[in-house]
């Protein structure tokens, strides 16, 4: 069965196919009006969204689907302390494929584990955001009639920005790719990003002036610094206006940037952006919809003939498969599932690195945080 | 684009074919089945509410359209600090029409601003509520069997009974009306109200006693007293019993009369009252549904060939219309928008009427507060 | 207009050709899926749920009809002291059939006493939750092959535990039945229950061991001990863990021994029972969707040709019902929905039993609460 849980989860290829997929229902929306007729979505919301919520259910109405919606977390059987198992499998008995969005870090991966339908994570805590990702492609590909060759600004929160860190991820695979991450020093992009560029030869630089940046994009992604990612307001209080977009500083920048931003945007994108024909967050929403549209073909395609809903259940029961890793102690971050999730065990993958100590140095299964483990030799 | 933020929006003859719109729907129903197929509305609840959302819900599900649904704040976007402006935006890129309701007065004209499609306003803070009107009207016509030469009696919260100033709003429109409002002192019409009625020369009486007024009546129209109207609960707590209408009262009272109320109420009718054939409450939410179906079908045929999402994006960003008005200090009234909303800058138009002190009064245009500005010579 | 408060309210013929019903929808579901197009469904949760929520709209969208849902209390009406009456009769010019969870026991008898269409009672309070029984009874007779000649174990909360007042009510209609109740002492099944068993001539078992009762059942139906149905939370910390369910303990069970749980379990189940092919659990919450399609059907079918809605409102106005009863003081059940809704008198029906003092044992006619009354000779 396949999933998104993560933007690698689909390789260049598909994302590609899914891509054109999403083009020809912006060209042709009348021939996919029905094409998931009698099919069901369940757009699971354990945390506050209007905009994701909102593109699924647009994109599944529009291919003639219905959907089912969770909203908060208060008034689910997450208040009555359900496990995200449970509810992933109670749901696979209702619908034919499943969207959630959830505060803890790893909570798509469990999810996953155990859906007997196609799963879609459309957030998990700070963790990953591989749909918002999609829009990101979309857009640079339709804007800039490409994705190779790009130089993608990204400006902001650069360290807690899951965004960020997604559609690096994603662009690092075209050729010719460029980066220049401007931020403070405090929200600075996270040392295991730029290893891994290096590590494959791809350049960037690291900036604190989005100005001196400006000149030279092809791409500037804005993010908002979150206040729910910061534990300590008055660090927040402190970074929230760090880098903020205006008319003026666009004087030098390129006729062909595009400006995108996830959204929402509180004041990151002064207002007078918005009618500069560079602006293109908007679009950005519109063409995430039609992404979706065309995720859940690909997904629902993929899963072919998934049989009955009985047949389903009994494909979860024994075809259940234990999540493989070492054995650790519980996962420091307190946002990982791990520390809520009723009999899910610590369990930790090796990176091959080693810190100063000799300790292996690991990242929990779940949320991906690090940890060092001394391993018995 | 045609909007509908204010019941005046509409002008009396648009107001009929409405209203025949929606005698035709009563009657023929299995016409209009699937009049919006293909088609979505997003309802947008910011404030709490049952009846209005699931009146629009099943309105444009019983023209065989689709529905997507925001209700509360804690879970939505706008719990992240997102304007209504660019919510508007991207909800346009989901849907055909949008209904919204927020607590902020002035938040439906904001909207109506930016909305690439048609939008309704469900109730700006105490501001406005349109559609009540709608039912109001239609139930009248229905029940009275005209619009004219009636005697209106309200009652209760005439101070800040948004549904109260609406509906005298719309029937002062119609010859031969005479109201009479009944209320205690301190929730009197306010003099805006009857000024008005004096310019056009529209007789009123005002009283405190709805046992004397209830003879010569052909509408009552009985309103709750909101808690959530009022910043002290002390007030409200020696105000909210003020006048409560039971069986035995209507012994004095016409055989025609017909007792309307917005719904929901408390205890201002009391449930003896429910089966006399005067109580028309129940059959005015029944026809608030039938008018919603009837102003969607209006709205969308008033927009036309509204152009695929792209198109509707590109027109927002190109006829995007500065709102107009004086520069003024910041609004008074804490409930208007322009205090939550960024970049909104505070606007005003006079009304042509001075104060003792010479200076200018003006209206807010946003939430219509006044505001007595000394304007250069 | 029928409807379903109480699983009894349904007689044995008429379960049995329901579950029929739901046989034949699992067998070919293409045959319902357009079965309720054109109808809808208002699915009012004001208590926290996501299944039975997520069950009823899945179960009318693969009829092919809509759904209207509300959810929480916050978000609505009741959030204004709309009473449950009124959101009902509101509610009937809005849908063709009602689904409703409340908090205050009662809530049902009234909202199904002022209902212009058939209502469903998804649980009222921690009173009755009919539909909970309904997937309960499929899941035995589909697994055991019948439901006659079986003994059924009840485990965890059989105080407060409404399913089990509910299947326990249920099972004693079917010959041969034999129960095996097993709890802690504080937890133990209401003695109004086993006098009725006793009263039948039906045999039973009270004890307090789990692992002495499993060697004999044929069904074991687990419960969770709920956090919500204790006042004091110190008793809930001391009772919540009283019996846990592992695979261990099945080595001494039938290998035909069926295990159910309405869902959500918290820990009372470990998840390595998960694979065992006796566990169904999972199924249940499948059923339970096939048993909410077979009952909308025939309560639709009940209703026969129901007018429109203007027909609804007139004859909820004509032949509203008044509730009888003996008048007695407030009850004392604080979740009583007399005490919230309006003008809702203190009614109670006479058990024909007395007490010591000779005064006569009466239940509250809304939520069934024990009363003694003096009744005047």
């Amino acid at each position: 069965m396949r999933h998104l849980i993560d933007i690698t989860d689909l390789s260049v290829e598909e994302l590609d196919a899914v891509m054109d997929r999403a083009d020809d229902i912006i060209a042709h929306p009348e021939q996919y009006a029905h094409a998931c007729e009698g099919k069901k979505i369940a757009a699971l919301f354990f945390e506050p969204s209007t905009r994701t919520r909102l593109s699924f259910e647009a994109a599944m109405s529009e291919l003639g689907g219905k959907v089912l919606s969770v909203t908060g977390a208060s008034s689910s059987s997450q208040a009555k302390g359900e496990s995200v198992s449970d509810t992933i499998i109670m749901a696979s008995c209702y619908v034919d494929i499943i969207a959630m969005r959830h505060p803890k870090e790893g909570a798509a991966f469990v999810a996953a584990g155990k859906a007997g339908v196609p799963f879609i994570n459309a957030g998990d805590g700070g963790h990953l955001h591989p749909t918002q990702t999609l829009a990101d492609l979309l857009t640079i590909r339709r804007e800039c009639g490409r994705l190779t060759g790009l130089t993608v600004g990204m400006c902001g929160d650069l360290k807690y920005g899951r965004t960020v860190h997604s559609l690096t991820h994603a662009m690092q695979r075209y050729p010719g790719t460029r980066f220049v991450f401007i931020s403070p020093e405090e929200l600075k992009i996270p040392a295991y990003v730029t290893e891994e560029l290096e590590e494959k030869g791809i350049p960037y630089e690291v900036t604190t002036s989005l100005s001196d940046a400006l000149p030279s994009l092809d791409i500037l992604y804005m993010t908002r610094v979150q206040r729910e990612r910061f534990d300590d307001p008055e660090v927040y209080e402190r970074l929230k206006d760090s880098y903020i977009l205006n008319a003026a500083m666009l004087e030098n920048a390129k006729d062909s940037l595009r400006i995108l931003h996830p959204l929402p945007r509180v004041n990151e994108i002064s207002t007078d952006v918005d009618g500069d024909i560079r602006a293109c967050y908007f679009k950005e929403a519109l063409y995430g919809k039609y992404m979706r549209m065309a995720l859940i073909l690909f997904l629902l395609e993929q899963a072919g003939e998934n049989g009955d809903h009985l047949k389903r259940l009994e494909r979860i029961r024994t075809e259940s498969v234990k999540p493989e890793g070492i054995r650790g102690e519980v996962c420091e971050n307190p946002r990982c599932i791990s520390g809520t999730e009723q009999e899910l065990p610590p369990l930790y993958r090796p990176t091959g690195k080693t810190d100063a100590e000799g300790r292996t140095i690991c990242r929990c299964i779940y949320c991906e945080t690090e940890k060092a483990i001394r391993l018995n030799v």
